[in-house]
């Protein structure tokens, strides 16, 4: 086996080793079939399996209700921020986004070119260091929806339960803590979540949307941009990115084998607590995100200065930690530690953060 | 090495097997990395290398002028029948459509969702056993541009050279016989491509595009479809597909290392030549196509009777000549032979063409 480093990039991140051993072995030639998956037809039944078997563990997985339909689509979180109000605001509707961090700022500018977008609430003016309470939001009882961003990967917050829109449906960009702890998919209109952190690998996004907001789409809109043509075909309409549903299938059953979104959501508090509380216990490590809002998923801290910073991540990277640099645009040092990021990673990048206290302290 | 088929898929397709030996070799570990290629930020050195690799590569490959840029987006050539309207008609303008199969149809009708399209010439009252002439277009001198489908892969026609659109942009769907044999970029406004076909795996789109196209997008598009976005960010706005990238890049280096264009080219002649002539000496067999509109990616043709047809694919299948099933929507026979289909495959089928004429003519 090839020597792997310890890969902290905040997506595409880290996969299983498994998944990628057993992608690996097949791909000169699926077991049987005499091809690659690359190769496949989608209309072939091995690739239609391999679509319903992802969408059946899925909803194993995640306790998925019947009356929520899975899609897997192109074109990232991205595309979504536009086919989101495309589809879901009604004729002379509007919809309130929630901004708590770069991705969620993004969102709420992007589905603006296309309706009528109330600003719920935003923590821009804390440095995004934190989620906005729930007393702090802004809701229209007669919006379309509501869109918040679970995790907010740059900053590292994260909400630790969803916002309470009322009877009005819930939006959730959940592309960095998708299935990484239990869900109650029951409280969404729409879930949705780009598969290069915790899902797989770029190029496939899935949506999970209650079947009654599928109605909404109008039928004038662009075919690939159409939620109801998409699911009328079963993610289907044109060639679907059939490896990268494949992965997302391996990643799930991955999951599966592993315990669930149990034994993740433990995991994963687990995984981050072992930084946090060293955070806690330094005077020389400072956390971005405040307590009560810390991201499981990508843990954000500063040094006292940006040379020190450098130092770190350059030292790290001797150590084969990689891609512990914060994001270009904030600085400082980012750790992503999605589901597929192993325990061990944790504790030698602990064992550096220590070592490097003692010797630049 | 595992046994393969000859797969005769229109698209996923076949692809070179040092590509899939290569990208097999490298999945677990990418070389003097210590992570897959499906692992890896899209802002790391080792992907943005990949990506101007593959850039530099098709430029060399396809002597693409100066003034063009390559962009790398998602949603097929689907998003594309969508994109070329909302970023090349001018407010109040109109382009013009030309439809010579079925995915020109679609694009011809997604592209009316947009703006005001003129359907310049069909050959749908002939079953799109041929290409419209030049003398049959309805060209308007004052469009926005001019589109057309290079390669009709259901109806098994190609237009041997380009429609003349005088001083209008040519704007061309080249999903299917992209990179067959030397193209003249500079007569094209616009060329685009899914992958899955001739350039890689399903995924990834590929667009040439001349520069002075770019200006024209409005700066209200949704950002992910938005050609002056995704060219301001060298096709990295999000996440681009990486591996989907990766892999077009390996094929481009094979063409390259086949000989390019110009042996593609003869090597397609040679391929689809062998079974027209058949085709022509045969009784049995009828093609769809006119003669001089025949498609040298996508033989299409007949026995008679449906039956027969229904027997041919399953002895076929029997021996290992698998996916020569026509199109659901026309039936009939089909055989895809891009650029990666070996000539050992067609010779198999031209012997069990004879063996079951022979047998049941």
């Amino acid at each position: 086996m090839a020597e792997r480093v310890f890969n902290f990039a905040a997506g595409p991140a880290v996969l299983p080793e498994p998944v990628l051993l057993e992608a690996q072995e097949n791909l000169f030639e699926f077991p049987g079939i005499g091809m690659s998956v690359l190769e496949m037809s989608h209309r072939s039944k091995t690739v239609i399996d391999i679509m319903e078997e992802a969408e059946s563990d899925i909803r194993t997985l995640a306790s998925i209700p019947d009356n929520y339909s899975i899609l897997f689509l192109q074109g990232g979180a991205s595309l979504q921020f536009s086919m989101i109000p495309m589809n879901l605001v009604s004729p002379e509707g509007h919809a309130d986004h929630i901004v708590s961090g770069h991705f969620a700022k993004v969102a709420f500018e992007e589905a603006q070119k296309i309706a009528r977008i109330d600003l719920a609430g935003s923590t821009e003016l804390q440095g995004f260091d934190r989620i906005p309470r729930q007393q702090e939001l802004t809701l229209n009882p007669d919006a379309d929806y509501v869109h918040f961003t679970a995790n907010n990967t740059i900053f590292g917050t994260e909400w630790a339960e969803e916002p309470d829109s009322g009877s009005v449906p819930l939006v959730g960009d959940i592309s960095s803590n998708a299935l990484s702890k239990p869900i109650d998919v029951s409280k969404y209109g729409l879930i949705y979540a780009g598969a290069q952190k915790n899902l797989g690998v770029a190029g496939v996004t899935m949506v999970i949307i209650r079947d009654d907001l599928i109605e909404r789409s109008k039928d004038n809109l662009p075919a690939m941009l159409s939620y109801k043509v998409q699911h009328k075909s079963a993610s289907a309409y044109n060639t679907p990115p059939v490896f990268g549903i494949y992965i997302l299938g391996l990643v799930i059953k991955w999951i599966i084998d592993q315990g669930g979104l149990q034994e993740m959501g433990r995991r994963n508090l687990d995984k981050s607590r072992l930084i946090y509380d060293l955070i806690d216990s330094s005077e020389f490590y400072r956390g971005h995100a405040v307590t009560e809002d810390r991201s499981r998923m990508n843990v954000t801290f500063r040094l006292p200065g940006s040379e020190l910073e450098q130092k770190f991540v350059e030292q790290a990277n001797l150590n084969e930690l990689s891609e512990l640099r914060g994001h270009r645009s904030v600085g400082g040092i980012r750790a992503s530690i999605y589901n597929a990021f192993p325990d061990k990673g944790v504790e030698q990048l602990v064992s550096f953060m220590k070592e490097f206290e003692r010797t630049n302290g």
